[in-house]
């Protein structure tokens, strides 16, 4: 299994198929420093290609996922100049993207605070449990800033119509509000209802073959026009069923079996 | 009204306007064959131009709907090769692109297995009625394939964040969970009101004007960007108004009588 | 402040950086017509540069919002032939199309009838308000014409799948499922439950500042891809965060104190 680079604003562990990385800087409710936009950028890439990694489990530490930019980074890139603030800003951007397109499952576990940056790396996440309690919100505009690389995320997580009451209302809302706008996937009453959740939604993922559910993500993600793109995933569609996966998923179920990769 | 081709998978009878369509293979479950397809392609075709025909009603033979794809063209196609299972795949994304753009109403009525392909016919449907207990699901990455045709559609019907969550776990769910998603519009408790509620929608499409309706479905489902898409709405609304389900309609509408369509 | 037009169609009060436009057609429930949209769009681009408004509330006189087009302009536009129908059916379009991008935050107040020409225009404000026993539908298809300016609108609003239903069947529906839908924001079950409403928005867009509201509008409404996009957001980040609000709001909340612009 791939080696993960060292890390200082993140814990990482490798278990069972599965990479859980934990924001950590508690101190600062897991602020997204620009170190810690670097260190999850080496990690994601590291493991890119390893198929032995199922899916990657995001957390907070200290009771928080992530309450947004770091005040220190934004001082500094005062101290620069208008370069480096668009330059901090557009590496976010770039996380999101890479979380976006990661081929591995991405699970988000929300507590706390989930505020701008951390809001947007939500709404990057394939599968997001909240907890009933959890705060959410984009606080920007009343800062006098813009949510500018997490608003076009958020229009992708819950469309236009619910993006823009927020972003112009800077609302705060909890963890069953996220559910009914269609941000998270499951709101839980406590912590022992999240892990609950989790292991169901892990095992889950482990039941679907990893190389299956990488080119499955790619297909949802491809914003292409319906008819290239619908020709492309019949060539996708005929290489998975005639490559090992293909073969052994439909063999396991004609033997009433599970697949290998389901061990 | 138009003749329709004699079918061995489909059972089809013209009633008062409307083509119900019953996929008809009860020992799958319905499940999709490339015969199916090709059948049903057919009979798209030749309602296509034909007005007096208002809406398809399609539903599945023996208390489902439909379980996916057919096991048997699946063994003939790794007779003969990838590019088979490529044809065999693009195939039913055709049917899918057909059902999207077909000018009648389309209401899916979705009892049971609402499985890998049913679950894409599903997404095509202009209404969708599901029992409470019908059974939906994506399960082709759980066998090491992919949702390859369907996928796309999924994420047009119920938008890529509850899309990627389905596509990824292989999760099943129940009618009520497909109304919370969006997928389907009415979700009843038993077969009397699943046929009081497709009766009540039929009642609603035959009062609308079927020319009216066929150039707003495409307004509806054309992606052009939104100027030219407006600048052709204007064009075809002073068509609509000075045809003659314009003239028909709006002086039904002064007279307080019905209009002719809806007799 | 910027002075805003005299107008036969409309009500217009400005205070407290609120524009307040009540349509006021009453006799023909704020019928829109030719008239009425020529007079909001006067209005719309009196305001458009003028960061001293805020906020725009939309609402109708006599307890209804807005019935849809105007019968006499319909007759006039027969007269004179299918081009006027075609110039009339557009200027609606262009009024929608400058709400949708009008700087200021936009808030509907959706009572009574809310049908046709004003379903379109309920589904381009940011936030939408409706009282419970509010009428909304899309009548067109049922007269023999289209929904062709509203429906773009409408998908866009609600997404393709509950929109289909909606223009194909001509339903009429409620406040409380405008709000199941997605339409609206809020749903309150009387007059005072709206005012009530209506000022915590208010209060809400008051604190956020008025040229990040208006930056932040355009990119979530943006269509351009995503890449782009993001570089565009990170310029838009670094001009708001060393301009005037920006500067203001990090030091206010530095100083723990309220910003001006939330005076």
């Amino acid at each position: 299994m791939s080696a993960v680079p060292d890390c200082q604003t993140l814990r990482l562990e490798t278990r069972d198929g599965i990479l859980w990385i934990t924001l950590d800087r508690p101190d600062s409710r897991n602020a997204m420093s620009l170190h810690m936009v670097d260190e999850l950028r080496r990690v994601l890439a590291a493991v890119h290609e390893d198929r032995a990694i199922r899916a990657l489990v995001l957390r907070g530490s200290g009771g928080h996922f992530c309450a947004g930019g770091d005040i220190k980074d934004m001082a500094q890139a005062r101290a620069q100049g208008t370069q480096a603030y668009e330059e901090l800003n557009r590496a976010f951007g770039s996380l999101l993207e890479e979380v976006q397109h990661q081929p591995q499952v991405v699970i988000a576990v929300l507590e706390g605070a989930v505020l701008g940056g951390g809001f947007g790396l939500a709404c990057v996440s394939d599968i997001a449990l909240a907890a009933h309690d959890a705060r959410f919100g984009l606080p920007e505009t009343s800062l006098g800033l813009l949510p500018a690389q997490i608003a076009p995320f958020v229009v992708r997580r819950i469309g236009l119509t619910q993006a823009r009451r927020l972003a112009l209302t800077a609302a705060r809302f909890d963890g069953d509000e996220a559910m009914r706008l269609g941000l998270v996937h499951f709101v839980e009453r406590d912590a022992q209802g999240l892990e609950e959740r989790l292991a169901e939604v892990l095992a889950q993922v482990l039941r679907c073959a990893p190389g299956a559910n990488a080119v499955t993500k790619a297909l949802l993600l491809d914003e292409q026009p319906l008819g290239p793109l619908l020709d492309q995933a019949a060539r996708w569609f005929a290489e998975a069923v005639t490559g090992a996966e293909g073969v052994e998923g439909t063999l396991a179920f004609v033997q009433k079996r599970e697949p290998r990769w389901a061990g």
